[in-house]
């Protein structure tokens, strides 16, 4: 087109899959050959998703699963003298690999060690690591996370599971009182788990001091429902059909004062309630903070997922051929040559890379913290916010990155063999369990707008609406670290639709930052007024909070895109010269332009985009998706996605 | 907010729903009454998707699609004569009814009665009808329609399997000379099919004539395969298990010269190969235009699939409560209540009845087509490239719809009892059989920029290029009927961003017409524009179709959307005053603008938004859905579901 610029193209690209894939797999890129080698022997578990019965099915993942925790790539993350790896950030590597595989062993593995595991590493102390820490990273306990009721599941602090201590017995009696509070979607709970961390209101001597966790026999060894216990079974699902989902209900089930898990709050020998954290609400939050890896390991999964399903998608592009292309072979054209098919799939490709580089700054983020590298206060704040809001982005990916692959794979698609089946139905709940991406973004935006005010965990959204709206919107402003960037956003984006004429610097990324910095900076301000519009008004603070909602939304969203961004331009910033860099920094023009391409009209409307640059970017992202087309192949070849799990060798072993 | 207007608000809607109902219905009340009435007696059939292996599941489903035929209301459109109803119109109707049970046996249905019964009967003559309509239409004979390739799916033209004729014998020979040749993903193949429709490359005394069909057929009455036919099992799919997908190869299958169906062209008693059209491109596709019910039948059955969702997810949110109100009574906030949930759902509740209306045209025209009412040519043009276009945009509404609601319900609408899991895994593939989306777009967009042409047929994509760039851009538009609305969108929209900087208008029908077909023309412009500059600038048109791809398609998409929005105020228009009037008004206009909202950055782009009036919309939307929240069940509970396809009693049947 006489559009795009008839300069000279720049030379195609060389990329050295090994050397890309080392990238990749970064620091922890033994765990991942470890697990890559272990995953072939379990490709069967795709096919047996298929054709075995529930029952059946769930037993084969629990063998597998319980296969896995013997070759120690379950457990990494747990004290070695307890028989783990001791190594957090290993523990999220490995698990993300795993997800290559079937997803219900994934899943059925992140119950385990993950949550229950998690929960009494966590929140119990040596009483309850010596009890159970040993024989649950071998898999010789399994136990379930009984957290989510059937009446509650994001609002977790209004559970109506209750915990009452009768201190002449020294025990806790854990009722359920209405049918509602019973613990519901519980893993493991509906065959399995011998043991459940049950989350309940606990009540000392009259007073209820707020949600908290203790451990609950469920079933003999024998694996009978014990008396007080019931159990039902959440039925077929849309998918992870391998773990066993279940309710369960309890009526006057006593369990020791030990039981409790007791780190941040105890039941003394003589009946009364201590803890360092005077408030309920806060005392909880600290609990749920120290269970964050779940969120990590979701959206790693998440990203995982978005992988496999580019690399067949990919991979039929480049050997599938559809209608006459005018070559004087008269062979069809392939698929990927097609511009729209590189549309489709190329700005996903570089989305999954730029997730896969902000999931590996968290998971770092994570590890610091837990293993007491930077185990502030601050550094927990920012942890969890950024688990929240990359858990959110990275499952949504997963979501629509499989989808489209596979509408981009036609009826080939469809067919289970080429693993869409499975990987969509598997993922879609990943949107919602470890936290409903819109209720996790809503913390973010809370976050951001109160700058994790220390009293930041007793403040429901009502609270949140009347703090924030009794402050001035520069008090907001300068609270956010998004403020401290507005130096440098001016400095780049000086403003008007004048001086946007041209497309020249569309691939500075100092330009893609000072857009994604604007963008949240002038988010977060736009809620703070209306916060404050909406209450100056008279309206209710509930109305309010309704109302300003998808603002609230739209700004954390914004936030975690810049991180996102960050976290991608920074590992292109360190890479020597060369084709990886050149590579790498491609990929992060089209994910950075694409995005910013995907909120033109927001752009447009705030002044940060003429509509003739907006034009230009759309040119610039058809240009970059053709520079990518060469290297497509190997760019998803990078993820190393082990051959046995891409099921149909006719689908990907072609003339790619 | 200050922003949003504080004049007295409106007041609120009374919706009839019954009144509703019998709107939606439309003529066809009684057919959909009585497939209401059908439907109850098989909701234990979504249940058996879950609970029976796959063969067990497939008898299931054959025994229900036989029953249905048992009915009457799987034959509406077949002559009387043979068992049908007469009635094309009446047999969309009950296809779209029926789409509210198990979408195996909808699929089922219409691989029997719409591919497989509607090849016979628009292909074949009085020997194919007198020998095979009767029994298909009892259920008594059961048949597939095998056209697609492994090698090809969308370019049908290209397809392996050819047909020879043998005079000496006055026999055809049917061969499948590669792998890829082999006939695929045909419903009823694995199992079910006595006989096939395939489609061939026609060979008459050495020459070739392009893509024939014949009946071949595949099993005897004992259901073994017979000589020479190889036929696979497609094995398991992402959904749709109920349906027996195969593959099918021919070994020099021999079949009398009879067997070819000869409505357009025949091989004469003594060899000869004659047809009334010269052109074998324009043949074929003269051939598939007949076919054209498949399309609008799996558009109307998205709309249906999505009618189910939206009714899931609706009443959830009018029975689930989350998170602190502030109400005096402590209750928990309904999440249908919060302003994100509004706006997750409302605009695609909107646009659901916007294309349940466009479908209705669409359906009307087909009826009117091949009923003789207009059985013009420029009628039959116009009618599939309506079809091919809603198809495409319905499907995908089903696509979208399904999954924000299956989100909207958490972690419940994870469990297949919801529905969503079915819903979701079942109508995937709608966006790809019956002629993949993109492709079908591509269609479209071809013959706008052709207008029709007598030899539009003939045209693959590059020779669409060809001519295209061969004529003065405004020869290109004053083809389109966009050109012809020219007039009306200049006297609405004066242009420039300052005429557009306060609201007022945005609720008039004249402006959101005026907005979509100003895109449409543009689009369509900007295509043409585009080709020819290419192919001046010497490029290849391979390559020139491939960088004008997604204009094309873009371009398409602008055309349907314009369709979509005048058949919804047409419908509205001719309402007599009041509140059903009023309530369809309010959704038309949600449409309308969240349309104009998510394609905004174009609009301002081309100087048709100004930043202002794009926040306006942004605001009035969100308004809009404010006006929909208390009609929201009453909405959806218009679409008439049976109670009993609903699973989840306590799911639906709570506080709402």
């Amino acid at each position: 087109m006489a559009e795009e610029s008839t300069a000279t193209e720049p030379p195609e690209l060389t990329v050295d899959v090994t050397e890309l894939t080392a990238l990749l797999d970064g620091r922890y890129a033994d765990v991942r050959a470890k697990v890559r080698t272990l995953l072939p022997a379990y490709a069967s578990v795709l096919e047996d998703a298929e054709t075995m019965s529930r029952e059946a099915f769930r037993e084969r993942v629990k063998e597998v699963v319980l296969e896995i925790a013997g070759t120690g790539a379950a457990g990494m993350g747990f004290p070695k003298e307890y028989g783990g790896g001791g190594d957090i950030g290993a523990s999220i590597a490995a698990f993300d690999t795993l997800a290559y595989g079937d997803l219900s062993v994934l899943v059925k593995v992140g119950v385990q060690f993950g949550l229950f595991g998690g929960a009494i590493l966590q929140l119990g102390t040596a009483r309850h690591h010596d009890a159970y820490l040993a024989d649950l990273v071998a898999g010789r306990l399994l136990g379930c996370f009984a957290m989510t009721e059937t009446g509650h599941g994001s609002n977790v602090q209004a559970l109506g599971t209750v915990a009452t201590y009768d201190a002449a017995a020294g025990e806790f009696v854990i009722t359920t009182n209405t049918e509602q509070a019973g613990k519901d979607y519980i893993g493991n709970a509906a065959r399995h788990a011998r043991v459940a961390v049950v989350f309940a209101q606990l009540e000392v001597a009259g007073e209820r001091h707020g949600v908290h966790a203790l451990v609950v026999p469920l079933r003999d060894d024998a694996g009978a429902t014990l008396p007080g216990v019931r159990i039902e079974d959440d039925g077929h699902k849309m998918g992870l059909n391998g773990v066993d989902n279940g309710r369960i209900w309890f009526d006057g089930v006593r369990v020791p004062r030990e039981a409790l898990l007791n780190r941040f709050a105890d039941v003394t020998e003589d009946g009364a309630y201590v803890s360092d954290i005077e408030s309920a609400g806060r005392r909880f939050f600290t609990m749920l903070g120290t269970l964050v890896q779940g969120r990590v390991s979701v959206g790693a999964a998440g990203v995982s997922a978005a992988k496999v399903a580019l690399t067949v998608a990919v991979r039929y592009g480049l050997q599938r051929r559809q209608f006459d292309t005018g070559a004087e072979d008269g062979a069809e054209q392939l698929l990927l040559d097609y511009g729209l098919h590189q549309r489709r799939l190329f700005p996903r490709l570089a989305r999954t890379y730029a997730l896969h580089f902000a999931q590996e700054v968290l998971a770092g983020a994570l590890h610091d913290v837990f293993s007491g590298i930077t185990p502030d206060e601050e550094s927990r704040r920012l942890l969890e916010s950024r688990a929240a809001g990359t858990k959110a982005l990275s499952t949504w990916l997963a979501t629509d990155v499989i989808q489209e692959c596979r509408e981009a794979c036609g009826g080939a698609g469809y067919l289970a063999v080429n693993r869409f089946a499975a990987l969509k139905a598997d993922t879609d709940v990943f949107t919602t369990f470890e936290g409903d991406n819109h209720v996790l973004l809503q913390l973010v935006g809370k976050g951001l707008l109160t700058d994790y005010a220390s009293d930041f965990s007793d403040l429901d959204q009502l609270g949140m609406v009347r703090f924030v709206a009794g402050l001035a919107v520069d008090t907001v402003l300068e609270r956010t670290s998004a403020h401290k960037l507005l130096e440098q956003i001016r400095a780049v984006l000086p403003g008007g639709n004048d001086d946007w004429h041209t497309d020249s610097g569309l691939r500075d990324p100092n330009y893609h930052l000072a857009m994604f910095r604007f963008r949240e900076e002038h988010r977060i301000g736009g809620v703070a007024r209306r916060l404050k519009r909406g209450v100056d008004s008279g309206m209710n603070p509930g109305e309010v909070f309704s109302r300003v909602q998808d603002h609230v939304i739209a700004a954390a969203r914004a936030h975690v895109e810049r991180l996102v961004l960050e976290a991608f331009v920074a590992k292109v910033e360190a890479l020597e010269d060369g084709d990886l860099k050149l590579t790498l920094n491609l990929l992060c023009d089209l994910y950075a332009l694409s995005e910013i391409e995907s909120d033109a009209a927001w752009f447009m409307e705030h002044g940060r985009l003429s509509t003739q640059r907006s034009k230009a970017i759309t040119r610039e992202v058809g240009d970059l998706c053709r520079r990518v087309r060469p290297i497509a192949g190997e760019l998803v070849d990078a993820f190393a996605v082990p051959g046995e799990l891409l099921r149909a060798p006719a689908l990907v072993g072609g003339e790619a």
